[in-house]
């Protein structure tokens, strides 16, 4: 089959590997129909993590059904799929609380696996016509047939999930005010999940234009960070500041030179958000950062208002998002009409134009926003 | 009256005071049974606070109605009352959701506000022989009469609830083990709590042998910071780390040398828990701390290892306890013979010994954990 | 003053009265802007409750602060003010876990009082030119100056909290489905908040067609009671079964013929919910009911379809809503455009008027969903 | 191998049976160590249930792994384990939510399945030296290895999670009071387990002395039916009302002489409960009962008093417990030695005695609590 695979930093290319097989009686193969360019496949793609070279990419996956093992009994072949990107076992001690993004079985190296991802687990990545999907009764979403909604589900696998977690991480109550930082795909979804959530208001942070748009479509209201001190605006808006808050950016965050400052949409978010708020952080902190400038973040450490932070009684919840706990809540408001967060893709690639894709995505050149590619396009 | 009051650094008296008097219609005057000398209120006698001289200490404060203001219909004169070291109004947006430590109307300087405080609003404190109480009704938990459990009633205005409320912030469920760093009285209640909640298992670090002997009489198992890796041995004890992590410690962390380290206890924190894991912060952490050593410090920053935590997927709650949240049901555990914190109470003694009182546990004196003064003895 | 009383079954006028006074420190005097007649207060003007003769009615009450006592120092004069129907003293062991509803201390009979209501305390209603608040700073909920979203703001003191509190019994996680029984003025209360938190689907469940063309204008699907089986329809829109339901009907349950079957909607919604699914009940039922056909239904009872509802493993929550909980939040929904509570408003009266006014709702003419009463026009 | 098998009302026997085998590659087979009779077995004993003839008994079930199939890999052969009575798929839309004991795929009659047991679908039960368990990574608890513990950890499959579950679903809070209505072993591990969640108070209402003996054993105060009014009781202990209540009888309650009531106890708990709390049910309540004295009865359908249920505010909750979403952390306090579910064992008979067991076990022959057969022995 075709797949895309990685050869090194900047460096991806779509080439024939062997289609894969069922290698356990929990396993189902699928057909790829959608599979989405993330925001992190570009960590990867730009030589920031220990991925190894020949790895297929991909974990926003979704499908047909096309074979299942023996031991598989709640999926059938046919059966129209999305594949949350934690693969879980489902058995576990975390997988039976709901903690799916923290399986402790799938990944030899540690909690928490995923589909073609640096240090989590040996699973090839759904950039490819065909993806073995292990205890799959477990990991398989069942959609409506069909191909109706194919762009909204298809962000079942992750940025959807991911956004409404960052809102639930921040506890946000019907009738409250939020911030998010960050309007890439993740804050954007976050944004849509706190109206659904019955938010009063939504404040999205960024600096480019046609993102903050996005967020308004959503029922945000835009803040400009080209246009003056955010922290600062958020108050006044909020009357004093927000109720809730969520990082969507992580610890690529950089001053507007450029100069990369890790901590500074954190610092930003407690002093932005109400003394007793709750912060939401989806956007990635690593534990180390061989690459960064400063010798904290080489430690993965942050110069964190841990003082502000305490005096203000805030909480703050972190970490991938548990996929399973939202993804059928979510598909159901998609079926219904009420959530539409395809509205953020910005591009539909065929699979053999991934490796352009990636390099176009990766300057973030203007509008490049969501990215999908479709095997059999 | 008499009432012991700050007149600089390490310099603490009990004077001759006018009495307090019924200032608004929700007052009231309570003659004060007994009154603690709390870990906090060290840091004001050390002269680390912008607290005003003459200002009279006392936050923890329990005695009996003396007199009520007009408009106070619920407490009557003669109850028995405890009074959290939370002053609040009752009716502001954070009183009416439970945010009592956060009241929004009582300190004109923040949210927040308590008797004899630095920065926490005009209030006297209690180590006197009378204090005013506003808003009394809402503000004062009527104990049984009589003069039974006095000494464990008298933790009800502070670090019964505070202990309680580090394991709270840390989402312990019963079954689950938790670790708290800290075996001062906060963190020995906070061990308490934990057992009364139903832990499996609750680990207390600290290097003082005989608060380390407290803590397994309330049924924890002690680790010796003196002997050993404290995060190497939580993860063996537990099986490879704790469910749940509390820091009753605070800023002032030091290593052994005595080199403040503040964000030691923290960081040891999130490498002794679990992935998805929480932690409770009660330990005190400031906004800004001039007489730190690093500049970090100074700033209320600490180098905090920000993407371990984040990777693991654990939350942290902070701030101070809302004492009201918990006291009426510390108090029934307290009446019911199923709670017994005063057993940390080391010494009793007369406001009048108080300067000594101060000096000696400021020293940490060996044996020195809880000093109670009571004005009438 | 003029101001509505009740002389007998059918039975209102509007009389000259003695102008209310602060009585106690903490009151406070409105002037009544707005003032709602309820269906409940249907339930004395026919004479089926004990209220006394010359009792001033009305529990839903907004207006301007007009006075204050010298114990009241939140609430100023001049505010304009939404005032729950709860009265709450705010300092009793319900009042501060938020259950305003059951306060121990407002009522000399029983548990929970209210404004000009049988049973619930000597307190006077509202439908009067002025009203004495008890523990004003408590109970009072500020309003943004102005009369900007009067229809809508005069909904916060009753029924659009008590919907809400209908859903929120119900346990409505976002994304679910749910059937609301009823579609007077609480139902559609419920049926907006359901939209507002996030529901997938709601229907709504009534013989009316005006009223259930209101609950058409929220987001729902109405479900008319006249046209066919309602079990059936439901499980079916539903695929199986509404994951949560809200009782807005209450004891006045009756057959299409007028039988009344207090029991009929309760067990609908028992077969309508799925296994494990939440039921949450606003509708009133009452203790005893004297007047009431059957025997059971005279001490209260019902014939409930109990081993059902044990054997789906489902779960109900009742009894009237503690309006503080949620009045602040939905403030802030109505004043950020998001909810629009009044679009059930059917009618305006000048105070003059209420006793036609009482005439034709009690009778349900056509359209007659909500009637206001505004004393100053 | 040797199984109990029901052939008629009161007739049950040990026969010889084929061995159960893997039928799927996710089944498991284990042998045996500890099954034992619950009282539910009883309702089949009697012939009130539809059970078929020659079903093998036994939904309480623990042993060692024999044989495991293909798609089995967390559990392994050898391991000692614990089996939840609810049979779970682990995969459908209940059990991703913890709701095991209402799986939609187990039971192709509704939702919910068991072992050995009427209407749960087509499963052996386990009083037998071997048995066939589904889904087996989900559903077993792996124990810690050895014998020890034994008479406890074979309460984890059914009587401490029920207790347990019934305390969670009156919500009770730590220092709260809670009412227990029957001291069988459902309502003893309540007790227990509400005195290791924090309750200040445990009330257990009983007739038999034996039992209440045990519920004191358990930090619990026996109230005796037999001398006394038991809501006046339970009111006065309470100084008003318990907090919350669990109802562990069920349908059969009946008055002294014999004459079932099933709406007694819970109508009981109505009266006794305070204002607002919340109501427990893990007695079984079934949807139709043909042997019932009474026409309501016979409906499944209760007097229930519910106008004062909804008038005070209560909640309840109900149904089988979910096993698992308990039954780790109970592992791990009866590992740590703070629980000892076992004291209510009094007897443990070898498989071949089992039909006596039932005998004696269902003429509630004094002192016959619980009963264990080991199949080994």
């Amino acid at each position: 089959m075709k797949a895309l695979r990685y050869h090194g930093p900047f460096s991806v290319s779509v080439d024939d590997v062997p289609d894969p097989s069922i290698e356990h009686p929990t396993d189902a193969i699928v057909r790829i129909t959608t599979t989405n360019i993330c925001g992190s496949d570009l960590h990867m793609y730009e030589g920031r993590t220990g991925v190894e070279e020949n790895t297929i990419l991909g974990h926003e996956n979704m499908g047909i059904v096309e074979a299942v093992g023996d031991g598989v009994d709640r999926v059938e072949v046919g059966d129209r799929v999305s594949l949350p990107f934690n693969i879980a076992c489902g058995s576990c001690a975390n997988c039976v609380k709901g903690l799916t993004g923290f399986c402790l079985r799938a990944n030899p190296d540690g909690a928490g696996a995923a589909y073609g991802y640096a240090s989590m687990g040996p699973y090839a990545g759904g950039q490819a016509e065909y993806l073995r999907v292990p205890w799959a009764d477990f990991n398989a979403l069942v959609l409506p047939a069909g191909t109706e909604h194919e762009n909204d589900y298809t962000l079942l696998s992750d940025v959807f999930p991911t956004g409404w977690h960052g809102v639930e991480l921040a506890k946000l109550q019907p009738g409250e005010t939020i911030v998010i930082s960050g309007a890439g795909p993740v804050g954007l979804m976050a944004a849509h999940s706190a109206v659904l959530m019955g938010a009063s208001q939504v404040l999205v942070i960024d600096h480019q234009p046609d993102r903050l748009a996005l967020a308004e479509r959503f029922g945000s209201v835009a803040v400009n960070r080209a246009t003056g001190d955010v922290v600062e605006r958020v108050t006044e808006l909020t009357g004093g500041g927000a109720d809730r808050g969520v990082d969507a950016v992580g610890y690529q965050a950089h001053d507007p030179d450029g100069t990369e400052r890790p901590e500074s949409v954190l610092n930003e978010l407690v002093a932005m958000v109400k003394p007793t708020g709750g912060i939401g952080v989806v956007g990635v902190y690593v534990p180390e950062d061989p690459g960064a400038s400063g010798e904290l973040a080489r430690q993965g450490k942050l110069a964190f208002d841990y003082g502000t932070f305490f005096f203000k009684g805030q909480s703050m919840g972190t970490g991938q998002a548990n996929v399973k706990k939202y993804n059928e809540r979510l598909r159901d408001l998609i079926t219904a009409g009420r959530a539409e967060p395809g509205i953020i893709v910005s591009h539909e690639l065929p699979l053999a134009e991934a490796a352009s894709g990636y390099e176009r995505f990766d300057k973030r050149e203007d509008g490049w926003t969501k990215v999908l590619l479709h095997p059999a396009a």
